[in-house]
């Protein structure tokens, strides 16, 4: 890992070869992990620019404002990149209900792995 | 999203082309995001079986015991993935010194994005 990526105070997002860039998301509140899902170059502008974050929808293959059509979207309390900037992390505060998965569920990692299979937790 | 993904109790890691998935390392005792990497089957099973974290370093192109040279290993406490099962949260009880990052600081997000760049907080 090269030190001008790991030291500097640039910006320098590292888009994957689909452009695309891991973004976590964490209630800023209490540290819970709500969801994980990538943006490209718009979908970080945007969430600098508005405060609501924004992806890019591999599945759907376009744009997403967060919550557009739930109402769950997510305010941007701050925005983190880490060492090498492949990651960012971003803590918010969640609006609407407080369930930020599409399942309903506050959080989408509600399963945990145990021995046999997956237990869920809500 | 199929609903076999997100409401089964089956164990299904979605790998990508390349077979990995993504792993968020979070600390249990305080919820700090302290890095994320990828793990390949074989570094899920070595995680699952040892209790240790263990990666697929996408840079060297090897298995990666997380520490194995700086002593900074991760115990793991639990283990979830996500509703589409392409990502993982791992929670665990960083061993050695407890800086995560090979920084030398605890967390690999030590950097705010700013309106004009990087603020570095650790």
């Amino acid at each position: 890992m090269s030190h001008a990526l790991d030291e500097t105070s640039t910006f320098t997002p590292a888009f994957d070869g689909a452009g695309l860039i891991g973004a976590i998301v964490q209630d800023a509140a209490d540290g819970t992990v709500l969801m994980f899902a990538h943006m490209n170059a718009e979908a970080l502008d945007l969430t600098r620019r508005t405060g609501l974050v924004h992806f890019w929808s591999r599945s759907r293959g376009k744009l997403w404002l967060k919550g557009e059509t739930s109402g769950e979207t997510f305010k941007v309390v701050s925005l983190h990149v880490d060492c090498d900037q492949d990651c960012l992390l971003v803590r918010v505060t969640p609006q609407g209900k407080g369930n930020a998965c599409h399942t309903g569920r506050r959080s989408c990692f509600y399963r945990r792995v145990t021995g046999t299979g997956l237990a869920f937790e809500s």
